[in-house]
């Protein structure tokens, strides 16, 4: 693939896979303690204490962390993946503890600007677990330049 | 407020605002470094060739610092904000180093679980910058104990 590539050298269908990011106890920490300061992402006895039976990762430390793979996944080679908006973000399971997280991404529906050189994606993103579990998805609105 | 209030404690149309953050270049760049790591994040003159004309946070940045807002207004007393999943997240305008965000969310659907003593919100979720622009808005669906 060329490193800028176009919207045109992308169809639907097209997918990408990230690598892998093992996440511990000490990153959810952080993450929570900047981010997301409650007790359910920060303290053991309170996430024992929730629903979730133990200290769970922040929803957002999850989307950020996919964000962080796709980064670096360059499914656009050398440009940027600009996002517009997002559909459908569902927390399915929380992150806990020693969870291996990768994610993949697929192109469902592509279109080009009427007005300008420009187009556009949707990319439906999975993040999942070293199991295959599904823990966190969404649809992603991201924009490319098109060929004149 | 009760330290521990339940669904029937709140209505549609109830607001919550937070408090407010100043976002630096330092803070843009550590936030980039660890969860999107791409140039127009990182490096100026990226950021400057880019379509936004200069180094802008990710959008992912707002979120997670707009989740810290709200975690911080504890629009639900000492109960946690547990998110299921969010709607319609638009990444309105970048962030960009210097901005003082706040957000704001008020409540425009509530329902009861059938089955269960839960009950759920849609909370409309705006993130502004000092002078009222809007840069993020969201629909999360969040879930809060109901009376027995």
């Amino acid at each position: 693939m060329n490193a800028e590539p176009y919207f045109e050298d992308f169809k639907t269908g097209d997918e990408f896979s990230s690598g892998e990011i093992e996440v511990t106890l000490e990153m959810i920490k952080t993450f929570a303690a900047e981010y997301d300061p409650q007790p359910i992402h920060l303290d053991e006895a309170a996430g024992k204490a929730s629903i979730f039976g133990g200290l769970v990762g922040s929803g957002w430390h999850t989307a950020a962390l996919t964000m962080k793979l796709m980064a670096q996944a360059k499914p656009f080679g050398d440009r940027p993946i600009i996002g517009l908006e997002v559909q459908n973000l569902k927390f399915i399971a929380p992150l806990r503890p020693g969870d291996r997280l990768s994610a993949k991404a697929e192109i469902t529906k592509a279109w080009r600007s009427k007005s300008k050189p420009m187009g556009f994606f949707l990319l439906s993103v999975e993040t999942m677990t070293r199991d295959g579990t599904v823990i966190l998805s969404q649809v992603w609105t991201v924009i490319l330049p098109a060929r004149e």
